[in-house]
């Protein structure tokens, strides 16, 4: 589009829409280029739409139809894989705006708009004693739009699944501005295709939801928390399987070696630093049931050659432990700049997975410590390096690439809970294979015929 | 397609496959012309080609793809809703002799073939110590391919949740005869599009399913079962909601007063004939919190009104009373011949749908016994008619409708977990809109430009 044209189709967006939905000030666009995957990659659009309502964003992508202008829609920006980078020429559709939540506790069901941030569904239904599962790391920070787009996932999905099990409706704006409704306050519901479970997970490819109708169960009862280190990540893979086998934690995170370490350096909580791996593990089954689980887990981490676990009750004890595996991320910050994988594989392999990780720091002369959702397979090998040398920036890309490889090849997945965005799209076929790809292009051409949603993430 | 060009493509067919697979006998043909729906509408297929291995499927589907031939896939033929009711001048696609179970214990995976039953995957896991959840109440003689195809529910869902949420991976046939893998034994994957929950469900009409990757979980505890009476269904929707929001039975079944009667009639049980509603509930809580949960499902039964409270402990007491619930078909059955509605509704208003159900019945002079899977709020209102009095058929048929159109104005579905197939296929467009019926048939028409998928089933 000529600068000229562009100029007077923007002055339209801006005529359709309330004062302030729109921004093209350049300053204030500025922020909504990057998500926290900081993709070198990224645009700049043309503006900024903010929207405050479902009819707002099917005025702004009506607009974006009519034009053929490119539609990034982006929640919180917290995204880890360039899924709401900005684009060059298109707009950035912010849903930061709608935040409402509407609690219907008889239906045991939150309204949520997109904007609205995972914590505060949390918050809003523990106040009818109601609880929504889904918890990614970056809960308190991150919105649910984001989260139905990407199907997140989170530390307590071993025992309560993932956001798709929780997304009983949903309103989404299609690619022309027609607003749908899909399901609703039904908990099983098959009448049809199951469009639903699509749009999850679609990453902004195929729609834009301006409202989903999340599944709420009851409060979580208080947990027990097992810490258990183990020589090796292979006796660590060992405890998991033959955990999940028999019970059902509700938390199985892993710590490596170099993570531990990383988090040791970081704040001095007492860790073992030779621990080949750490194994950090909740139970909340109900009343006595809770520490005969964890019991039952601290037999098989034994059983599995633990060197040693210790075992709480204490709810503010055993969230220390946590905080252990949540401070990793801020630990490994201190040492680099980041680059975070999301790489998923069978929980069997898990050994092979990470002594390929290890191999691949090696050759590539950068740490890349590991902290994994183990009970699910779903690893986070983190690629420190050093931003400011671009010859170390290129190590860090190639051992990238060469871990989404390596899980490929193992039979796992390059993003367990993350999203391909735009960051790893270049691995999705080596996964996917030409004929699936083939197939997503169709239904992406189906549903967006022109191509402007979110254009040059996933596909 | 003429007679003799329909025979000359027959055996081009026929030499595609090893003997035995396709069978042109009208007598052997006749056998699967009809699921247990037994669509008035179905017609007859050219032949019937039962497949050994994905290279069969293949094989038949390049043929249909080539000579636009229907193609009609068929499980083991027990579905509800005339999905497999075979078509005139097509071919039924059987996956009855596709029956491998291989479980993999580490990956807590099973990959079945189509035709085996649920129960044999059952007992394969079980011999590992795991549990496939999924248990339509037709779990002894239902495939897995039906399962899959209709996303099928069952009684423990209301905690353990439905077939596709234990659908990891599969291998799907297409419309041009193409073999595709979705998935894998990996737990968590988002990479690319959600296709796999897009085939779940898809009743036949996007590709054939010929292999799934089914999750499973530690095998389940013994559970404790009750059995309250309540005056009204008002009182046990009212246990129900409140059950639910405080904890995790493993099942809650409801029978209305006409299915407690028509059970007392067919075996005498004992059950209160005076009651307006029955509710069966279940919970597999681990250890004490067993007893524990079960008094805790007592205390809500009887704060909403309950008049008789009954709680077992015993394995076997408790499955009688889950009997009286199972016996419900059969019995019903003996009353005349059946009309299976599958309409789901928000729980809280199940009293309203339950209500208006009673009142169709009164309106066309039939019996519509009502059983539920009340803690999902999927309910099984069942049409009793006389199948030698076309007067009868039709009131049948009249309020089969009215069922449905209840159920959508109540924010419910025309379909819980039986499917839409060709018997409800009328009532969908009522249900989901123009938009979302146009946006479907984008999908069908993206993924089977031709038509020859299960044509005249769902859309």
């Amino acid at each position: 589009m000529g600068e000229e044209r562009a100029q007077e189709s923007l002055d339209e967006l801006v005529a359709a829409l309330p004062d302030g939905v729109v921004t093209t000030d350049p300053s204030a666009i500025e922020k909504y280029r990057f998500d926290w995957s900081k993709d070198p990659d990224a645009g700049t659009p043309l503006a900024v739409v903010r929207a405050e309502s479902a009819e707002q964003v099917q005025a702004a992508v009506r607009w974006a139809a009519k034009h053929r202008v490119p539609v990034v829609p982006r929640g919180a920006g917290s995204g880890l894989s360039g899924g709401s980078s900005a684009v060059d020429g298109g707009i950035v559709l912010s849903l930061e705006r709608m935040r409402e939540i509407r609690i219907d506790a008889a239906c045991q069901v939150a309204v949520v708009e997109p904007g609205a941030f995972n914590i505060e569904v949390k918050q809003a239904a523990a106040k009818e004693g109601l609880w929504y599962p889904p918890d990614p790391s970056s809960y308190e920070i991150c919105s649910i739009g984001g989260n139905v787009a990407t199907n997140a996932g989170g530390l307590c999905c071993v025992k309560y699944g993932v956001t798709t099990d929780y997304v009983l409706g949903m309103d989404v704006v299609l690619a022309d501005g027609t607003l749908i409704t899909l399901g609703g306050k039904r908990i099983k519901d098959v009448a049809g295709l199951s469009l639903l479970k699509l749009f999850v997970g679609s990453e902004g490819t195929l729609g834009i939801v301006t409202s989903a109708t999340l599944r709420l169960v009851p409060a979580p009862l208080p947990a027990a928390t097992l810490v258990a280190s183990f020589d090796s990540v292979g006796d660590a893979a060992d405890a998991v399987v033959a955990v999940r086998r028999a019970l059902r934690p509700s938390m199985m995170e892993l710590m490596d070696n170099a993570s531990i370490n990383a988090v040791e350096d970081h704040t001095q909580m007492g860790l073992d630093r030779s621990a080949g791996a750490l194994l950090i593990a909740q139970s909340d089954a109900p009343g006595a049931a809770c520490s005969e689980e964890i019991e039952a887990v601290r037999s098989c981490c034994e059983r599995a050659g633990a060197t040693e676990v210790f075992v709480t009750e204490d709810a503010d004890e055993g969230e220390m432990f946590v905080a252990a595996r949540r401070v990793a991320f801020p630990a490994i910050e201190a040492r680099g700049t980041l680059m975070l994988e999301d790489v998923g594989a069978p929980i069997p392999v898990l050994p092979e997975l990470l002594a390929a990780v290890a191999k691949i720091a090696e050759e590539h002369g950068l740490e890349i410590p590991v902290v994994a959702h183990a009970g699910d397979g779903n690893t986070h090998p983190i690629i420190v390096y050093d931003a400011a040398d671009p010859e170390s920036e290129k190590r860090a890309r190639a051992a990238f690439d060469d871990i989404m490889q390596v899980a490929i090849a193992l039979g796992g997945t390059i993003s367990g809970e993350h999203g391909v965005g735009r960051t790893k799209k270049g691995a999705l076929p080596d996964q996917l294979g030409e004929d699936v790809m083939a197939l997503s292009r169709r239904i992406k051409d189906a549903l967006d015929p022109d191509g402007i949603l979110n254009p040059g993430a996933v596909l």
